[in-house]
């Protein structure tokens, strides 16, 4: 059973790319991660790693992401968000952090509401500033997802996104190839998180300007936003009917 | 000793399926699942694992069930609760997510303070965003429930909710087909937690509209109204008797 | 030195009874259970478990009796109280949940301020709901307190609380059957926690009503009047001498 | 070096009674316990342990001495206090609880600002309602302390406190009963910890009435009002001089 | 690929040196360290310990900054502040105090928005008073620097910041001496943390006067503002966007 | 090298005295210790135990100190400061508490601003109720201090503080002996705190009179003053610059 999206669009979930070794052999396996978002002081949790199924790297991954937004989005009021991260029907051990890309986009979909496109899958390491890493793995993370979508039928929005320092590594098999050059499948090279952002959503992920803030309407104005009004949630002193519309105007 | 009901109906209780492996032959073996809620800032108590006899992939199942309270109640207050999940009359150690969709819906109902069916028995894994995922060993646990209730008597209104993707898998002994055929015995095949929710509680889960509302009286309105309730006596200064009232205005 | 009392009443303390396996035989020990309460954020502290000295079972058994207590009595306020309970003059490991009941009937009685008969003897594992569920070993343990009572000269009073579906499994020795038939001795089978506190403390448990309000002066209601009074103290902003009429007023 | 005192009093000191075992011989040697008390959350600190150094049973003495403290004093307030409980001088692993009567009399002395008599020293385990229960190696124990007493001149002030229910375990050697019997040297059976306090501090410990008040001026009273005070400290907004009061008042 | 950049200035980034071991040859390998900061009350979150990959000198290392950060600037407000050091691409176990300067220097770099010259390197240890002290492997850590950078093509500000009381240790290899004496390559030695600061961002570190005021605009000021609005930010009951001006008026 | 100074005063530092076993001989080796302090909540951090370098003794030592500085000086407010204790340069496990009086004077000196004279080196063990009490290896402690002040030439005010206790075990060198006869090196026996914090400080300690208060411009005057107005920013609901002003009150 095939357990991932490869068409369409949603929010807080992202079809990340893993490799399975098994004996000599290892392929691409496709894993769908999700997260979700709510007031609260738990921060993000890193379902893994609770549940002592996230190895040492993969935590490390998951805390640098979380550096990153809270330098990103909350410089005027505290990041007092809960969040958790999950990869989905994932049982056994996690480890390195080329997942963090991914984990980072499906959190950011969650808070900013904006649905993320099902037929793209996303593999890079994240840095503190935004920075996408090079990741290990990556052709056969790439076929992996191409096989995927060929046996359902390529629908022509179908790709991936990589880290832009992986391309020169790309090693890739003839019908694969073929199917790029076609444009029935793409690769993205991408070098920072608002990048894989933007082609993630169809919207502009947002540059902050002098003064702290970004152009309305953008992502990265919205998860601001949502942050800002989860902190003042946690700050009300009644949570009644009426604090509903201060959801509102943060959604518009 | 049968320690399950499989008649009537309860507040926060419900028939969970687990397998029993010994030697060579498995089993299924039905169990109670209780859920309790409480104002305070514990969080959702997984009490198998506080008691180290929850394993990895069961503590998972019910992080990922938190994930999704949060994410479809806790969106204008924060998720101050104390809940606890306990296997009753399970003493050895738990594994596997195929409890965390009956664990979600008995912790639904003591929220909402709607009862569940006790002629039904429920398995699935639930993912952060409500879907129903699939799950091992499904032809033991429906052939084990079933033996009970016959044993007992069918009723009529007895059954099994087990996932849509599980359907295909069913290869079930002729006499449980025979009474699913004469309706003596239901299988419902379930894609998402609210279709699960109507069917164990007969009432409407209800749909959440673009303000972010559910239909009045449906089962979600209820649960995010005693949650919104709930965060409200965190926040409240005294609690003397005259708080009551808030409490019967979130139960009508 | 037998360290129980069997004779009078005190409050927050209660006869529990466990079994001692020496080599091949088993013999009943009964042990003192106390519990104490006061205002505070700890929670109910399992001492055995912070000392290292309960087992997993017994551990989930206090935090199913934590989840009792709060899904009954505290809907409307914070369950913020500290409580500690502790296996007296006992030194090693202690498992199972047999201990369930009496460490809720003892908690109940330092709540309530309201005695229990130290002529009783309780055994029985807790359910989330209340109900009593049965356990092992249920002959040794009445015998063993049978012949202490005997050896100290019954009272006419003395007695066990069992679960009411261990009654089944009763095979007691002639001189058990012979007191009791002569009514110098007491068996009670008891189905759910409130049975067992009225024969323990002589007095209604007390049925909630559709307003979620106990019968004045009944068992519960004086718990739940003590634990908003303590949810109070928490909230309070001075703790002076006018503070105590607030005590006062809880326990007419 | 002998590192007790056998003369004099002092505040939040007392001597303790420990066995040492060397080989076969074991043989009883005091030791100074010593506690302080400061306002804030950290709760009773029992050294021992957060050194790693205090076992299972010392473990569970301390906590079992905390709901003693909890219950007796704090019912109308938070036990919002910082406390320091420490075998001064000792290196090694700490097990048993025949030390906790003795840890909750420094307690109370440093709590109460009322000093302990250095010429006794006091041995035996407390319950959770402040019973006296026997502990091991008492003959040992009284024999240890007299010889130290011995050697430095015996003063007509010295002796021991023990548990009631260990007088009749007295075996000691002649030297030891003619100086009791001379008056030389002193040994009290105690059943509960008011009598011990009484005692080592020539105060009426006090008795608590309906109203839930203990005598003005009885060494109870002073600890109830030192905690009333610490709570309030918590609480308060500004700790400027003019706080220096409420310190006053507590200890008039 | 070498993932560090050797020109141009970067918030937040520094340069790190590392020895690199394999058999039995060690050399010199540069890495990049990063630091974020965010309101809120983590504390000073060392990602490689929280991830089980720093070990215990290392976490000594990053707990003395905190020392040093909270003494220099926090004496008139708490250190309410979230911040994450990582050593980025590293993947192995980190060990060692050597890099606490650079650390330091990366998380005053974030606090303070003033960028560091990526065109050095650092590598110190940090007393709690800001000295700067003696490290091992210097020779093979400058020289590692170097070989990047001479493979890159130097550039005239390259170079590295070792504490003053290394360079007795010296003996570099032919070519980075002649580099350092044509000025083509520096190597400071450096006896505390202001002088690193303002090597590396070309701006004065601001010495404290008696009133504990820094100059207005130098690097020390600019961090003890923002911390003091961090601090603030924690206080404040509502964040909504007036919120911002307070951030503005710390940045002049 | 040599890490300390043994000429001049500095605020937070001050020279321990440790012992060095190497194969059969063991020798005295001095090293820093810092302490500082900042506002907030997180207590006393002995850096050694955190970064798992601290052995269980030494760790009773710090927790001895800790309770000793609340029960001197936070009598009247909470102890809300955090500070961090460590041993500079300190590279391996440390056991032992002869550093606990060092460790408590260093920290004092940095919570009074009063320096300590870094011509002076202290061992010794502190009780919870500031009894210095004796420590082993006070020959080779002694003898290791001064042979680095005899290498950078005796200046007539060096020596060691060590317990009073260890007096009668002075069996030192020739050399030693000389120079304390000739007043070129100080040997001060200390009984208790007070003692050592005057001779490392040259002011006097100040003792508490009847109302709880030390005089004005004594060490402990100071100390309890900035205790005191931490504590007050703990509580204060903005931090902008008008706060600056009660810090100038403290240290006048
Ligand atoms: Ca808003
Ligand atoms: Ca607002
Ligand atoms: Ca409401
Ligand atoms: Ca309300
Ligand atoms: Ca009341
Ligand atoms: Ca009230
Ligand atoms: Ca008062
Ligand atoms: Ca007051
Ligand atoms: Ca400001
Ligand atoms: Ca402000
Ligand atoms: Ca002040
Ligand atoms: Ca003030």
């Amino acid at each position: 059973t095939i357990l991932i999206d490869t068409d369409g669009e949603a929010i807080g979930k992202i079809n990340g790319l893993t490799v399975l070794s098994i004996g000599d052999s290892s392929f691409g396996a496709p894993a769908r991660i999700s997260a979700t978002v709510y007031p609260g002081g738990r921060g993000i949790v890193d379902i893994e790693r609770e549940a002592n199924l996230g190895q040492n790297i993969h935590t490390k991954g998951v805390m640098i992401l979380t550096g990153y937004l809270g330098h990103t989005y909350a410089q005027e009021f505290p990041l007092e968000v809960s969040a958790s991260i999950a990869m989905e029907q994932s049982y056994g051990h996690v480890d390195g952090d080329s997942a963090s890309l991914a984990e980072a986009c499906a959190l950011i979909s969650a808070l900013a509401h904006v649905p993320i496109h099902q037929s793209l899958a996303v593999t890079g390491s994240l840095s503190q500033y935004g920075e996408v890493q090079a990741v290990g793995g990556i052709n056969e993370k790439i076929e992996g997802f191409f096989s995927i979508c060929k046996a359902r039928g390529l629908n022509g929005k179908q790709g991936v996104l990589i880290p832009a320092s992986n391309v020169k590594h790309l090693v890739l098999k003839r019908e694969v190839c073929d199917a790029v050059e076609a444009g029935e499948f793409h690769i993205y090279g991408i070098a920072n998180i608002d990048q894989a952002l933007e082609i993630l959503m169809d919207k502009k992920a947002g540059q902050i300007n002098k003064k702290g803030r970004f152009p309305r309407g953008s992502i990265n104005y919205k998860v601001l936003e949502r942050l800002r009004d989860i902190a003042d949630i946690g700050k009300d002193e009644d949570h009644d009917d009426s604090d509903a519309k201060s959801r509102t105007d943060a959604q518009t």
